[in-house]
């Protein structure tokens, strides 16, 4: 045996052997080391291509995942650094908005939520009818449509640099009202599923909706709240981990009462952009939403099982469903947000097309219910996931073409359309 | 049913629900607000009662550990951001530290590791073999008496603010040496308690030195390397992403050769230290320590179990193990870093007095290799667990001591004793 293989099999031994405790921490820590590695050569091929950089964390993620390389499958931790990506990210974005700007737009968002909820649920209960399905299973598959994710908006919005335009809050005053609606319709759903369909439960919506409000009255209370609140008495140097506390503290509640952990985390983000440390929590979140956030793009394309969409008979299903998920939203937009602009109307309704984590959360209650097979149950998720890597392009595409309509992207007055020349 | 008793049942019900996808996520959440929160509350309370910071968030994390309140049992997420905590503790370290300082004091760090390597490993044999235990027990007790883990020693330098005295050198760099030379020790054990005890175990040892080593000649080589090298071709924006990605990439690199994973981390700070990236990487490093740090040592915290020291005969060995295990380190340090000062020396000794996830991890392997039983690995834990409660104290009681000895905290100079006052 030469000396180079007796080197390499004790390495092999020994790296195994002092890492016997450590092994699973190696496991994680190469996880993670793929996933961000994956998400960031993304990014940097698409931006280069022209595209938006998101997409290219969702191809990453995809490439280095089970249905691809196989360089890595998504465990606990992954999936943890997901979930606390995308939390992290509505935070911050809940950071750069003004609750009086939302407010200001109350109006077109709730008409939005409205219209494209009910649009995409009559369209995909029609779909699921004519393909076949039972009304149980029509009806989850209506409501996978239904519910609009935030998260990957928030992102191109940012990334554009114009989550301060009037379209940018009507998308999101929109879809936390649209979460909201989900929540009720979802439990509604569910207890139909089990036989006990039950009227409190739209007293829980009604919770829910005045848990937000009240976080609304709160943001607009903590007007000028001095820096101390946070550093006192608890938090000796910074306002980051106090931030930070009360982030994972609102998500949790958000999660109790049954909404998606980033409305919480959304709502406190509103709360904090209206204290004194604003601008030092802001700072300090940037690097850890550089970090965290790669991960919830990046494991959403590794959980894309592309092939199930290529060599099934779900395939026209799944295309059907994407085609109807996309239109509905859009004309939802259109036609709830026209007072502000046609193009903006537009980008208002292209930016609820991702249905994201809400709608897997419906499909994989409709599973456990026994309401869909296996086989729905991937159309609905991949659907669902195709969804999500649409809508950047569909953004990038009218984005432009709403900030020329409005003609200043960071006016709050309530005139819309042709307006005076940005700053 | 009051209306208030429907509402409670069905937010629970429903919370319960929609969360079914989610409960995961949510228990992972809760966790990671435990944990945080109870060090951080530790933290504040011993900072107010003029204690070392870092003890309060062992505490905090004992507290709302499975061994007091219960409110959370670390699972695999919470020991990954523990992981992820140590090895962003020490990379900033070494962002914080100059190769050509660390050189300068090779001697003392190279002294100092060899005697406080061997006094504890002899001691701590006896000490077994008195107690009954046969030889290969013995052996294994003695190695993780000798293992030092750097983590807690550089936290309290860096609260002190004494991370670039000289003696914060001798010990990083003695540590360093530790370390490998455990590498190679633990081998050879592990291979005597399998009955296979080879040479090649030495020829590892002798590879990882040289990796450390060309992790030095690396960071005198990246001098002055230009910022763009972090940010070009893959990295658009800011040089924290790559950075991040380096850390995990080195830390890797080191438990697969079979060193800490910390040391990887350790090394390519170094290198990243030298660069024009430096300042900006460390700015950006620092929310991310603030947020990664408090779970290893919350989480070490919530593992030791007191109670098992209190009710059982092992508590005299217990006490005996880390008695021996503080003295021998010690003396370790003032006999091998003498020449840079009395109260220096003694620092570097106390410094080295934690065992931390070393000692853990040669308890593990000797668990399994079946050469100690329950009631001895419990008691070498928890004797290695309070070696790193203990070396706080220690050292808040000889750090100012030994400034006031060096006279200058900043002096990169190679004269010990007495020198012109700081600045």
């Amino acid at each position: 045996m030469n000396p180079l293989a007796v080197l390499t099999q004790t390495l092999g031994e020994l790296g195994a052997m002092p890492a016997a405790a450590n092994e699973g921490a190696a496991q994680t820590l190469l996880g993670l080391f793929w996933l961000l590695l994956g998400a960031k050569l993304g990014e940097e091929v698409l931006r280069r291509l022209g595209q938006p950089a998101v997409v290219g964390e969702l191809i990453g993620g995809f490439v280095v995942g089970p249905y691809a390389l196989g360089l890595v499958t998504p465990g606990d931790v992954a999936i943890a650094f997901a979930e606390l990506g995308v939390v992290v990210l509505l935070f911050t974005v809940g950071l750069e908005v003004r609750t009086d700007e939302l407010f200001a737009v109350g109006r077109p968002a709730i008409l939005t939520a409205l219209i494209a909820m009910i649009l995409p649920i009559v369209a995909g209960f029609a779909l699921a009818t004519v393909a076949g399905e039972d009304t149980m299973a029509s009806v989850f598959v209506a409501l996978a449509l239904a519910a609009t994710s935030i998260g990957i908006t928030s992102r191109v919005l940012r990334d554009m640099g114009v989550l301060g335009a009037k379209f940018a809050r009507v998308v999101i005053g929109a879809a936390l009202v649209d979460d909201i609606l989900a929540l009720v319709l979802i439990g509604l759903a569910s207890g139909a599923a089990e036989g006990d369909l039950s009227a409190t439960t739209v007293l829980i919506g009604v919770a829910g909706a005045g848990l937000v409000l009240l976080g609304f009255a709160a943001a607009r209370r903590a007007k000028g709240l001095p820096r101390h609140v946070f550093t006192w008495p608890l938090f000796a140097d910074t306002p980051l981990v106090p931030a930070v506390l009360l982030m994972l503290a609102t998500a949790l509640l958000a999660i109790w009462i049954g909404l998606a952990a980033i409305i919480g985390a959304f709502v406190i983000g509103l709360i904090i952009a209206e204290t004194e440390a604003a601008e030092e929590v802001q700072r300090d979140f940037r690097p850890l939403a550089s970090v965290f956030t790669p991960f919830f793009f990046a494991v959403t394309g590794a959980e894309l099982n592309l092939a199930a969409v290529f060599d099934s008979e779900i395939a026209l299903f799944v295309v059907a469903l994407v085609v109807i998920g996309v239109i509905t939203k859009a004309v939802g937009g259109i036609l709830g947000a026209w007072e502000i602009g046609r193009w903006q109307a537009a980008t208002v309704g292209f930016g609820m097309v991702p249905r994201g984590e809400v709608g897997i959360v419906v499909a994989n209650l409709a599973l456990a219910a026994e309401v869909v097979d296996d086989s729905l149950f991937a159309a609905i998720v991949v659907a669902v996931l195709l969804t999500t890597v649409i809508a950047p392009y569909l953004l990038s595409f009218s984005i432009p073409r709403a900030i020329r309509e409005a003609g200043d992207t960071d006016t709050a007055s309530d005139e819309s359309g042709v307006a005076a020349a940005g700053p």
